[in-house]
Order: C-alpha cells, then sequence, then structure tokens
C-alpha cells in the first residue's frame, strides 16, 4: 500500500459531523452540534465537517439520514446515526473518557443520558421557547410561571443529586456533556444560580479544555465575527 | 446446592420492576411502565413487580434510586436503572427481540429510542398537557393550535419515513415500543390516524400479543373494575 493510499485509507476513517451551514443568531452556542464536538474533543477522537443548507435539509437523500430533517448526523466507519443523544451514546460507548468501564457505571451513564434528555430538556426547551419566541404574546405571561416552576422543581432534584457528587455518574461521562448542554440555555436566567451544586456542578463541566474548544470550533463556524 | 437454594437463585435473577401503586384515572393506560412491561415481555423475560406509595417517591432512599422520586425502576442481577428509554436500551441489549445482531441495525434503533423520547414525546406531552390539565385556562385556547402544529409536523416526517417501512429500524426493535406508547398519548385526537402509514403502523404495534399481555397486566393492577 503505498502512502498516498494509506492516507486514503485514513481519511475515510474519520468521522464526519454534518452541521448546518447557518443557524439563527439566537441558535450560536446552542446548536446540538456542539454536543458531539465537545464529546469527540473528549474522546480524542479528529474528525470532518460538512456543512448542508435549508435545500439539503428538505431533500429526500438527506431525510433518508435524519427523517425530521435536523442536524446533527453523525458517520463513523460506515455507521450513520442522527439524535445528539445516539451519537453521543454512539461516541461514549467506545472511549473510557465518555463512560466508565464497569457495568453500573454504564447503566449510570446511560439513564442520566436519558434524564437530561427525556427529563430535564424538554422543560428547558419550553421555557426557552416561551422566552425567545413568545415573550410578546398574551397567553406567555399566563403561562410562564408555571414552566418556569416545572424548571426550577427538575433543578432542585438535580441540585440534591450533584451535593455530594462531582459529576452525574460519579466521574465524568457523556451524560454530563448533555445536562451541561440543556442548562447552557438557561444562560438568559438565573435559574441554574439559584442552586450552589448544580451551579458549581456546570461551571466545572464548562470549564473542561475540550469543551473549550468544541465552543471555539462551533463559534469560528457560526459567528467568525464574534471571535 | 438443594433445590430450594437453587430457587433461592432463580428469584434473585427475577428482574424487579417498581411502579406506583395507585395512579391518577387519566394515566392509567399510559403509566410509562408499561413500557417496560412491553419490553420484557417481547424479551421474554419474566419479573417480579414492587410497588411503592408516595411516602416512598419522596424518600431519601427512593431519591437515591431515582432522584427525580419518578417510575418505572429496574433492577436485574445487581443493576438498578432508572429512565424508561435507559431500561428498555438495557433489556433490547441482551435480546434479539428488541434489537438487531448487525451494527447498522444497532444504531438506527438507539437512534430511534431517542427520537420517540427526544424528538416526539416531548411534542406529544405538551399538546396532552393543555388537553387534559389547562383546556378551560385562557392563554390555552390561544396556544393550542401551535402545539398541534408542532406535533402534526413530526408526525407528517414518521409517516414519511414509515411509508415503505414496517417498522422504524426495519425490524421490530425497542425503538417501536417507545413510539408506540409515545402516540397512545395522542389517543384523545386524531392526529395519528390523519396519516395511513403512522396509523397502520401503530395499529400493527399495538396488535402483538406481549403489548395485549402488557397492557392487561398493567390494568390489572392499576384498574381492576374495568377488566
Amino acid at each position: 500500500m503505498t502512502s498516498q493510499h494509506s492516507n486514503a485509507a485514513q481519511r475515510e476513517q474519520l468521522a464526519i459531523l454534518t452541521t448546518f451551514r447557518r443557524v439563527p443568531p439566537l441558535a450560536v452556542g446552542h446548536v446540538r452540534e456542539l454536543r458531539v464536538r465537545w464529546a469527540l474533543e473528549e474522546a480524542g477522537r479528529p474528525y470532518q465537517v460538512r456543512l448542508i443548507g435549508s435545500e439539503d435539509q428538505q431533500s429526500p437523500a438527506y431525510r433518508q439520514l435524519q427523517p425530521f430533517g435536523q442536524i446533527p448526523v453523525y458517520e463513523e466507519n460506515g455507521l450513520t446515526l442522527f439524535e445528539s443523544g445516539a451519537i453521543l451514546l454512539q461516541i461514549a460507548e467506545r472511549s473510557t473518557a465518555l463512560m466508565p468501564t464497569d457495568e453500573a457505571g454504564r447503566a449510570s451513564t446511560k439513564a442520566w443520558m436519558f434524564a437530561a434528555l427525556n427529563t430535564i430538556e424538554p422543560h428547558v426547551l419550553n421555557l426557552d421557547d416561551l422566552d425567545f419566541f413568545s415573550a410578546g404574546e398574551e397567553w406567555a405571561a399566563q403561562r410562564r410561571p408555571a414552566l418556569e416552576a416545572r424548571v426550577s422543581k427538575r433543578l432542585a432534584e438535580l441540585d440534591n443529586w450533584l451535593k455530594d457528587r462531582e459529576y452525574l455518574a460519579g466521574q465524568f461521562t457523556a451524560a454530563d456533556i448533555l445536562m451541561t448542554t440543556v442548562l447552557r440555555a438557561l444562560q438568559h436566567t438565573d435559574l441554574v444560580a439559584q442552586h450552589p451544586a448544580l451551579h458549581a456542578y456546570h461551571r466545572r463541566c464548562s470549564a473542561r479544555p475540550a469543551f473549550a474548544k468544541a465552543l471555539a470550533d462551533h463559534m469560528a463556524l457560526y459567528d467568525p465575527s464574534g471571535q
């Protein structure tokens, strides 16, 4: 095998992250591709980025990869996945940096991955949705207290869990990546800061060099002027 | 080892599903423990049920098993898991009845498990929440069209995916259990019936004997009078 062939083979093994070429200003810093970048940085896994536009998003070919036209899509070694949770699971199952090796630790990591996406994120996104897209509407003023109360209840429960733990599943895992990026969507509120253990946890996760690198790459794509 | 010991060892290996002793009438037929029962029936895995009350739900000991005080909790071979998605993943990873053996099929199953819980369920539950708990409120009339439109958009995309497929990931998997139980929460509407492929899919999954058995056991617990 010539070195050219070997390079080509190596290039084929590179993971590919598909994401949007452009996103609305409000979404910058919050697009779900950020989670995947962070996981790949923690795992020390190089990757390339494939950019799509809205015309690709609607195409039947893209819908075969991502039935809802969303991003990210992730490809490695001939496997294609959608859903950021499934992508992080795929990466984490192959990296001790993102999932412990013992069965109990792996089970706990998976439970917390689903908890971040199914028990916490829906409430967070409902509040975000109201604050960013419906703040001026009549119904929003009536509805907001109930939506905020639901978020606060979950955050208090999370805070309680984190009182004597550094990370959700003991050591740092893919679940912390999901939870941290979910909590980032509350940056326009002081809800996280109201809970000392949760607040410290959020800062601890956000201070990781792999997150800084992922966020810088994310911002370089979507907001080059803000660098 | 005597046969008595052997029976005891066997009993210790039985999976344990923890669920509520009682639930509100509106929740009967929809509690997330139903998903776990269905998965265990498909996998041919016997289990025992442990019932808890609201006093257990608040206890620090239960919060160590389930940080949000929810059900189901699942135990097998010394492992304890919460989050219905993580529990189904745990069961499915050990049963070819719930997950294919090839890597691509396994990746697709996991992607669709997360899609059911993170892309479809939040929108479905927002509509449910409004219809069952806030229908009389002033804001609800203003908000409902937008929430229904979000559900309809996702259902149309699902319908499109299912036009030439029997099941989400090719063969029947744990993802179909999650999706079917998510769609059940729209039973008070005709939204699923508006999409022929999705409607046929929903009926196909709901007609499985393992679902009938799981539902019967669920109903026997929560609504013995309705049997």
